[in-house]
C-alpha cells in the first residue's frame, strides 16, 4: 500500500562541501594523450581484479577513495550491506574473499564522464554466481579511486531463470500415453502444496511485495506459497477508499518480468491496479491462498522449521515451511492513540485503514486527526462528497506537489523522458542503488529547495491557511523521510488546496480527549464530530511478528525501516541500510519484505536469490548481520 | 485458432532466375569515392518525394526498377495494395496523389547493405497521419531503383493513441464534488454500450482476432463492442481437446500493447493462452460481451448503420452499429461431408471443431477423416488415451517438424536469436510485410529445401509407412500453402511418428459411405468405427456473412482468404494481397478480420486506422477496391 519516490539525480559532481569530505583537485595540466574513460576504467578494474586473486584485502581496499562506499546486494555479503573507505573494503574483503572468488570484472558498455566523476556499468562473476554492478571513480592525489561501487548479484550459476533463450517449450514434441497437460499439472500442484507437498517458504500477505516476491520464487523453482487474508489478489487495493490512485507514477512501479503497457495511466486507480496484481498472481502462476489468515507461526531451532497455522477459508491448516517471510506491508500495525472519552464517544471512530470511504458521510461532521497522506486523502474525499471535514494537525507535514516531485524528482530516472534517454527500469533501479544513503540527503537537498521555488505561491497560500510545514530534518524531503520514518509528508494530489482555502477547516495540537460528541484539544476547542478517523500511522514491522509469533522473536528482530539517521522516529546509530529490510535478520529463516512497488520490483530480486541459494544448499555466510539497536 | 508460420528470410539478393524477371548486373567498377548507403537512400527519397511534391506520377514512378513492388497498408490507398512496375506505381499515384499529399520521407536509422540490395527503415508524413515504411533498392542501368517499397499508416495526426507519453494521467489533481472514480466510469460504460450508447463497430467473435481489434479500438476512443458466444474470454482456446498447445512460438503471438513476459512458454499451452487473452481484455479495458452471439444483421443503405440482432445471455438485444467485423475465425464455417450411410450409422459423428477431447474413447475405435493439422492433432490425443486410431489420407498433406520450422523458417525474424539482434516485435512484422506475395514462394522455396534435407530420415519413415507427402505446388511449403488457402499442411509436434510407426493406422482415399458399424472407402476398405471424426477442414469465411446477414452480401462480398496463386484451392487470378482480409470489401462498412496470432497483431492497426478514420469523418477514398471473382 505504500507509495513514495526516490531521489534521481545522478550525481556527476562530487559534492565537494560535504561533510563527508573533501579532496585535492587534479590541477597540474595533462601530459601526453589523455586516457580515455574506458581506459581509466579498464584499468582500475584490472588493479582491483589483480589485488582480489591475489587475496590482498588492503591492495584491493586502496582502490577505493578516502570518503568512498561499496554497496553490495547479496553478491559478496548474502547481505545487503554498505561499507564506507578503505578500512570498510579491507574488513568486507578479508571476511569474505575466500569464499567469493570474484573475477571477471569488465565494463559492459562505454563510460561516461560528467564532472568530477567517470561511470560504469560493470559486470563479474562469484564463485556461485553471476553479478552486475555500477562504479563511479573519482580523482583522488592524482589517482582513479572508486567513489562508489555497486554490485548486486543477479544469478546463481546452474540455477538461472527459465527467461528468454532458457524458456520452458510448454509443448513436449513427443506423445506419451497418460502426459498430464499443463492445466492438470496445475490443478495437482495446487491441490498439493501446503497437504502433501510443504512450500520452503511461506509469505504472509499478498500485496504487491508477496506477489513480487512469489512470482520471483516461481521463476527460481522455489516452491513458496502467499498466504492472504482478501477474497482475491487485488483487494488490498480495490478496498480502499474509491478515489484513490497511486502517488508513484507509473514508470516506478513495474512488477518483474511483466511491465505495464504503454498505456497504462500515470497513477493507476486504485481497482485498475487492483486488476493488474490479480492478473498477473495468474499469470505469473504465483501460488496464493486467498481468503486465509496465518494465525501463528512457531520456529523449531532444531529442525530448522517453521509450524505455521492458517485458517485458509475457514479449515485449519498446518504449514512446516523452512523460511517464513513478513509481506505484511511496511507501515506495519495501525498506531491508535489511547484518548480519554473514547467510550463515551457516541459516533464513530476508525483508524484510517479502516475507514471504508467517504460515500456515508455526507453532511456528517468528520475529525481526521493527522495531517499526513491518509489525512489528505481522507479529507480530500470526504469534501467531495459533502462531509463537513477538519483536520487536526498536530506536528508538522512536509508536503509537495505530485507535479514537481515527478518532474524534479524523479523525471532523471522514472519518466517517459527517462526511457526515451535509455534509462530502462533495471538501470534507473541499479542508479538509484548506487546512490549511498550516507550521503543521499546531500543529493535531495537541492531538489527540493527547487520545489519550494517552483511552487512558492502554493507553500505562501498553505502557510497563510496556517498549515505547518517542513522539508525534513535537513530539508532533504520526501524521499528521506520515506526512507528514514516511513511517514511525516503528503504527495499533494489536489487535497491540500482544500486546506489553503479553508474547504477542509484546519485545527492544531494534540488530543486531549473526547466527549460524547466532539474531539477536544489540549487548548480546549472543541471539534464536534459524528465520526473520527485517526490517522496516526503505524508502528513497525515487527509488530506483526509479535502478534505471530512472540514478542520475544519481535524484540529480537528488532524495529524495522529506517536508516538509523538520528532524525525524529529514526534514532541512531547508523545502520547503512535500511533496518532489516530484504536481508538477513537475528531471527533464523526469518525475513521482511516490503515497501512500494519500485521496492517491491528491485528488492524481491536479492531476497528471492538469498532464499534460492538456501533452498539448493549453497554456503550463504553473512557478513555484517544486522545488530539490533531498537526493539520498536 | 489459426496458427501458421511465416516466411522469414530477409532477401539480400534478388532473385536473379526469378519468373518476375532480371537485370542489367552493374559491372563497371566504380570511379571516386563510393556514396555510402545513406547517401543513395537520401538521394532516392529525395528524388521521389521531389517528383511527388511537382504531382508527377511518371517521373516518381520511374525511380521504380522494372520488376518491382509497392505495398501500401492503408497510407497512400486506404486499402492493402500491391501495385507492380513503374506503370502500377503511376497508376496508383495518378489517383490518391492530391489527397495523400506525401512528404517528409527519411530514413530513421543506418540503411543497411546486402550483396544487390540496400535496404532501410524510412519515415513519411500524409495530408492526416505519419507512417513509417521500409525500402530495398537495387541498381538498374546503373541507377538506383526501389525493388520493394512498404508504406504503412501508423497514426493519425490529432488522433494519435494514448500510449507513452500521451498515456493518461489516470487521476485528476483538482478534487471536485460528485466526480466518478475509474471503477464507476467503467461500470457506467458497461451498463450503457449497447442499450444507451450505440457501439460504433461491432465485432463478432472474441478470440485473438476480435480482442485485439478491441483493444486497438479502445486505445484509439472507438466505441466498439465485442460479441462471443463463450463463457469467458479465452474459452475460444479452453474448451479444445487437452493436450493442444499452441503450434507458433511466443515471439510470433505477442498481442497488441502487452507482450508476453520473458518467461512465457515457448508454445503456449491452450489453457494460458485462454487466460493471458482474458486477463488481456481486462486489463486493455476491451468492451466485450460474452455468452452473446449474433443472430441476425441487415444494412440499411439510407442510414448507413446496421441493424444487429443479439442474444445477450438470454436477452435479445438490437444494436445499431455503423460497422460490422466478421472476426469468426479465418477457418470459415466447418465443411461436413455428405455421405451415404450417414443415417445408419450407430455410433459418434462430429467435425473435428466439434471434437471434445480423447478422454471418453479409450478402447474405442475411431477413423478420422483428413490428414492435414486437426487430424494429426485428434489422432495423437486419441492415441494417447488408447483409442484405436485410423486416419484416412484423401490427398497429400504437407508435414514440416516443427523444430525446423522454428529454426530455419522462422527464427531470422520471430526468435530469441532475433531479438538478441534487434529484430524487434514491430520490425519482424514490418520485414516480413515488406516481402511481396508475388514473389514469396521463391524466398520460401529454398528453406523447405533445406528442412527435407534435414529431416530426410523423419520423411522417409513416413513415405515407407504409406503416407502421401507433398511440398506445396510449387515446392513453396507450408506458409504459402496457409496464405493460398489455409490449409493443407501438418506442424509436426509429435503425432507424425505415430503414423510413421503405425501406431496410428493409415489408409487411403475417398470415403464412399458409412454402414452401421464402419467407415467404407472407395476401394471397398472397411474400417470399423464407433466414432468418425470429419477433419475435413472449414469454409470460407463468407460463409459466416451468408448465415447471419444473408446469401447476397455473402456472394456480394465473395471468397475470403487466399492470394489467386492459381494452385488447388487458391484460384486466379492473382489478387495480390488476400481477398478481403483487415480492408473494405465490396460491401460497404462490412470488414473480414482473422489469421493466427501474428496477423491478429499486426493487421488488427490497420483495420482499426481505417475504422477510426471513418469515426472522426476523415476522408478514405478507397484505391483499388478489390473485385469478387468467386464467391466462395
Amino acid at each position: 500500500m505504500t507509495q513514495t519516490l526516490e531521489p534521481t539525480t545522478v550525481p556527476s559532481e562530487v559534492p565537494t562541501d560535504s561533510a563527508t569530505g573533501g579532496w585535492d583537485d587534479p590541477t597540474a595540466p595533462p601530459v601526453g594523450p589523455q586516457p580515455t574513460p574506458r581506459d581509466r576504467m579498464d584499468a582500475w578494474l584490472s588493479g582491483f581484479e589483480a589485488a582480489l586473486a591475489a587475496r590482498d584485502p588492503r591492495r584491493a581496499a586502496s582502490h577505493f577513495a578516502t570518503q568512498s562506499f561499496w554497496r553490495d546486494l547479496v553478491a559478496f555479503t548474502w547481505n545487503l550491506k554498505t561499507v564506507e573507505g578503505p578500512a570498510g573494503v579491507s574488513d568486507l574483503l578479508t571476511a569474505v574473499l575466500d569464499d567469493v572468488d570474484p573475477s571477471g570484472f569488465a565494463v559492459t558498455e562505454e563510460p561516461t564522464e560528467g564532472v568530477e566523476v567517470i561511470e560504469a556499468w560493470i559486470e563479474f562473476e562469484t564463485s556461485v554466481g553471476r553479478g552486475k554492478g555500477h562504479l563511479r571513480l573519482m580523482t583522488e592525489d592524482g589517482e582513479d579511486k572508486a567513489w562508489t561501487l555497486l554490485t548486486t548479484l543477479r544469478e546463481l550459476k546452474e540455477h538461472e531463470e527459465n527467461l528468454g533463450e532458457r524458456r520452458p517449450q510448454g509443448v513436449e514434441h513427443t506423445l506419451t500415453k497418460g502426459r498430464a497437460s499443463w492445466k492438470e499439472r496445475r490443478e495437482i500442484e495446487q491441490r498439493s502444496l501446503g497437504y502433501d507437498e510443504q512450500p520452503y517458504a511461506v509469505i504472509i500477505g499478498g500485496g504487491q511485495g508477496g506477489i513480487a516476491l512469489g512470482a520471483r520464487l516461481r521463476q527460481l523453482g522455489v516452491p513458496a506459497l502467499v498466504i492472504d487474508s482478501h477474497d482475491r489478489p487485488g483487494d488490498q487495493w480495490r478496498k480502499r477508499y474509491k478515489s484513490l490512485c497511486l502517488h508513484d507514477p507509473v514508470w516506478y512501479d513495474h512488477l518483474p518480468y511483466l511491465p505495464f503497457p504503454r498505456s497504462w495511466p500515470v497513477f493507476a486507480p486504485k481497482d485498475k491496479i487492483g486488476d493488474w496484481l490479480e492478473m498477473y498472481t495468474t499469470v505469473m502462476e504465483v501460488p496464493y491462498w486467498s481468503r486465509s489468515t496465518v494465525r501463528s507461526a512457531s520456529y523449531d531451532e532444531t529442525t530448522k522449521t517453521w509450524s505455521v497455522t492458517v485458517d485458509s477459508d475457514g479449515e485449519s491448516v498446518e504449514l512446516r515451511p523452512t523460511h517464513l517471510v513478513f509481506a505484511t506491508g511496511m507501515s506495519g500495525k495501525p498506531n491508535v492513540p489511547t484518548l480519554p472519552g473514547q467510550d463515551v464517544f457516541r459516533g464513530e471512530q476508525q483508524h484510517s485503514s479502516q475507514h471504508p470511504g467517504p460515500e456515508a458521510y455526507a453532511g456528517k461532521k468528520v475529525v481526521v486527526i493527522g495531517s499526513n497522506n491518509s489525512a489528505f486523502d481522507i479529507c480530500g474525499a470526504l469534501w467531495e462528497h459533502d462531509a463537513d471535514v477538519t483536520m487536526v494537525q498536530r506536528s508538522s507535514t512536509h508536503i509537495v506537489k505530485s507535479a514537481s516531485l515527478m518532474d524534479i524528482g524523479l523525471g532523471d530516472l522514472y519518466s517517459e523522458r527517462a526511457v526515451a534517454n535509455g534509462v530502462t527500469t533495471d538501470k534507473a533501479d541499479m542508479i538509484f542503488a548506487s546512490l549511498p544513503y550516507r550521503i543521499m540527503h546531500e543529493f535531495q537537498i537541492p531538489l527540493y529547495q527547487q520545489m519550494a521555488e517552483r511552487d512558492a505561491d502554493f507553500y505562501a497560500r498553505m502557510e497563510r491557511a496556517g498549515f505547518e510545514l517542513d522539508w525534513g530534518a535537513d530539508g532533504s524531503g520526501l524521499f528521506m523521510k520515506y526512507l528514514r520514518r516511513g511517514s511525516g509528508y503528503y504527495i499533494d494530489v489536489g487535497a491540500a488546496e482544500l486546506v489553503a482555502d479553508g474547504q477542509v477547516k484546519l485545527a492544531h495540537g494534540q488530543v486531549s480527549r473526547l466527549t460524547e460528541d466532539a474531539v477536544v484539544l489540549a487548548d480546549g476547542t472543541e471539534l464536534p464530530a459524528d465520526l473520527v478517523v485517526y490517522a496516526t500511522g503505524y508502528g513497525s514491522m515487527n509488530g506483526w511478528i509479535a502478534d505471530i509469533v512472540d514478542v520475544e522473536t519481535a524484540d529480537k528482530v528488532g524495529k524495522c525501516w529506517g536508516l538509523g539517521s538520528d532524525t525524529p522516529k529514526d534514532p541512531g546509530p547508523w545502520e547503512g541500510e535500511q533496518r532489516n529490510m530484504w536481508k538477513p535478520t537475528q531471527q533464523e529463516n526469518l525475513w521482511m519484505h516490503g515497501g512500494n512497488l519500485h521496492q517491491s520490483r528491485h528488492y524481491s530480486l536479492y531476497l528471492a536469490l538469498q532464499l534460492k541459494a538456501r533452498y539448493e544448499g549453497i554456503p550463504t555466510p553473512v557478513y555484517g548481520l544486522q545488530q539490533v539497536h531498537h526493539t520498536r
